[in-house]
């Protein structure tokens, strides 16, 4: 099986409270994701904190996608790690406009790329989002 | 509870496949490295590939770590992400050791920094570790 994977890693900001501490919303939400990306979902954790705050991850057979939400600052942390053919980014802008953020910073990280035996990773590309405008910042 | 967070990528080389291929040792070692980062371990989740591989997800109290290994080709991507005071990088490095790597990379990505309500990530290091020492490269 191939090694090169893309991680992608999301903050967004501005998002609805609300929305970032419902457990079975967030569930819901990141499955469909993975599955709009053509992902295998093989196994769901998630984890609800006191008094706010949800931790979760959905293993693929491609990776794995995972979030975790401070509802009191509308603040989320994605990361979205593929094998194959599958497009992340795509997936991980469906999460951001379904929790309402307004600014959205997506790195790309390719991971596994051999040379010699050995495998490394490189930030591929810097995307800041805000107001509708999309902003390519340096790696 | 405070946004920021260390998000630490490490793709490691040079491992025992056998190692790599082994469900109930990795779901150990990862635990094992969570417990002694003094990360509280919430659920497990691990699949093994046919005809080989392993990918598994533990969810802490501060975040996750993960892992995903490729035993044919001796690579492993593994990533983990904390709050809180704990030391990541420690932990990550002492999964290094165990899967007897010799060549591992490592990016740290600050996550969840805020500014007016936006909060954003950046890479603060990358370094390189092969054949016992350790060159930082420019993130």
């Amino acid at each position: 099986m191939r090694t090169e994977g893309k991680h992608i890693l999301m903050d967004i900001s501005g998002c609805k409270p609300e929305l970032l501490n419902d457990l079975t919303f967030l569930k819901q939400l990141l499955v469909e994701a993975a599955e709009r990306a053509n992902a295998t979902v093989l196994n769901v954790a998630f984890h609800h904190f006191t008094p706010q705050g949800v931790s979760g991850v959905v293993v693929i057979s491609e990776s794995h996608l995972s979030i975790h939400t401070w509802p009191e600052a509308g603040y989320a942390a994605v990361d979205f790690y593929t094998c194959g053919d599958i497009n992340p980014k795509a997936a991980c802008k469906y999460i951001a406009r379904f929790l309402n953020a307004n600014c959205v910073q997506i790195t790309e990280i390719r991971r596994g790329e051999g040379n010699n035996g050995k495998y490394l990773h490189r930030v591929a590309e810097t995307i800041l989002e805000e107001d509708g405008k999309e902003l390519s910042l340096l790696p």
